[in-house]
């Protein structure tokens, strides 16, 4: 199971996220990324976390002003980043060619989809992976795996109908441990999650719940 | 085979090549439909060829000024529309949402894409048909059949893959009968055109000419 | 003071609205516009009622599929075009190039504006007029001429600053005769609305109450 | 005259250049800026050079993954930002909003246009400068101080009838220090420029042409 903990444009503390990361993930194995603002990527990567950017534009080298270049964001240490997270819907043309930018920088592709349509559509896209995360779950209280537990099932069939290579993932909602087995129950090899972890009075403690089950 | 006979925004008369349109498609028992201006769908429907909108937005009835309302394009006349035009391309959950828009409508969707890959990826969202049209053939003189002939076959068996049902038609360069029926050898049930019909001195001459083969 | 219902994308039968809107102006002599779907422009136009696009696009003729043609929306009978509206937020340049694509068509262009700031600016691009909303108020009980009446004067000055040739308009939830006087006192030279004339049980005495301190 | 590099996405090597900058900016007592990528705005001004961002997201803090948070910039050392370049053109109520939300930051504001019409409308919004770039000229070889003087000189005019406070600036084609003085000769209080330094093989030495008349 694959823990991406986003920061959005969060007032947090990038660096106090990531070192809690890096410690829950050595102390407990599991596998733990931070995605923080691209301003704080070299900062949060220098703290040994896993580190994802939130977006890559659609091209490569050139006369791109205002884009957030795959080679730009590798070269400050993201090893991975999301594309079309539901804050940052883009255009199916450009999703392909973000994936395509990211790969040319050795970055993970995980490509995020509201419902289970668009998740087998983004699978045949080729990224790594997709994120199945209902809109109106997002920042709520009730996690995806419990309030709509079918939208993630149908999402892991709908990618492996596509794609048997390409890993889901859930978000929306998730914030304890019983959250993240439930998801892994309902096929889900990692989870996305932002306030819960972001936002906590104590983001290692929040990490250690979520990690508990696994 | 199917031929769509795209307007844009183009200086012709929509009513002379509607006109064509429906005496060819009459004769010669092809069918080809006429996709003219939103503003121009009603006296265009009036000519009796079949007729398709350029675009159809993403939502229902509500507070949506300035889209393209899929119940107004049909109440006019409209029995189809293309969604996603290399000249219009759209988000990927907004081509999902407009899809399910003109479905409501009872409108038949046809969604562009550029390549192979997003061919699949449109397939998986359930519309009728996906249109492969190299964007950097458009407009020009070459087909796509026989400049790139793998780029139909690969979005042919792209989509296939995904859902059968799901018909391919190819566009791009195409205007001469040749062209027509050596897409259909590659698989493509449908054409799309734009130029070599609406520029054409005599739209009805070249709408002949395009359907001698078949 | 000039009257322009906006239909937006409404489940209102627009002959209905338009035939109304066309009675009370004759009756009033009060100057008033209805704004359908494109695809309904035509048949609205035909009812003899001032007729208004609710957007065009940036360009002029070529290859724009899926565009709203200025030119086209006139030859359907439109006369003026809203651009910018807060459902159909556009770029900057985009809407210098719809006023000039508008201009070119012959169009009375209106670009609509949140504030007193976006005011000035659009007024700085030569529209005919420009319509204040405050987002916040459109859709709303209460009118923006008591509910924010600072914003309509701050308005009025902010265009006059830059261009005393542009009318500015104002709208959100104005639907009553009082709240179209009290706009007038504040200095607006027409009104924007919508649901208050589209979804009344009656249009004709909506728009007869409207009118009705004029 | 204020000399602002802008790095786009160009395959350079930021920290030459902005080493570069701060010595050819120490030495004569010229002020220049560098823009690098989002995700090389702190090593960029570890070098001590003065340093902007590209773009600036017109949200504050909250749920706005991959957006480019203004605080976020600030935070790894940017003291300005770039608006609306024209390869990355935005909506007229985002910049305004995204000019509000650098100076909840404390950054600095410039933002680009097309036209003098398009000037005067973002000088109406209250930046601290508006840039004129006619796009046909960017990354060409003539200056648009030589090949159109009129829209430098019409630039400055329309600001200055809008806001006397706000600075113009000019770019596209500027690559000499001939250049520069003839910018200034028109009015303008700044350049931007980006291939004639960024890409140039002695980034110094093209540095200290460009302040080489003032």
């Amino acid at each position: 199971m694959f823990i991406l903990v986003n920061l959005k444009a969060y007032p947090c503390d990038p660096i106090a996220v990531a070192t809690a990361a890096k410690e829950v993930a050595d102390e407990s194995g599991v596998r733990i990324a931070v995605s923080p603002q691209a301003a704080h990527i070299e900062r949060v990567a220098e703290t040994g976390v896993e580190t994802w950017a939130q977006h890559v534009s659609p091209n490569g080298y050139g006369s791109f002003t205002g884009s957030t270049l795959a080679e730009a964001v590798a070269d400050a240490g993201a090893v991975g980043t999301l594309i079309n997270h539901s804050e940052n819907r883009r255009k199916l043309a450009d999703i392909d060619a973000s994936i395509q930018a990211a790969k040319n920088a050795d970055l993970e592709t995980c490509v995020c989809a509201n419902n289970p349509r668009q998740t087998g559509a983004a699978a045949a896209l080729g990224p790594d992976s997709v994120a199945v995360e209902p809109p109106e779950l997002i920042g709520g209280d009730e996690s995806v795996s419990s309030a709509d537990p079918d939208i993630v099932e149908n999402a892991v069939s709908a990618a492996a109908a596509v794609d048997e290579s390409v890993d889901v993932y859930c978000g929306a909602g998730v914030s304890t441990g019983e959250d993240v087995v439930a998801a892994g129950e309902l096929g889900a090899e990692g989870i996305l999650l932002a306030s819960g972890v972001a936002k906590a009075d104590d983001p290692k403690e929040a990490l250690e719940d979520l990690v508990s089950g696994l």
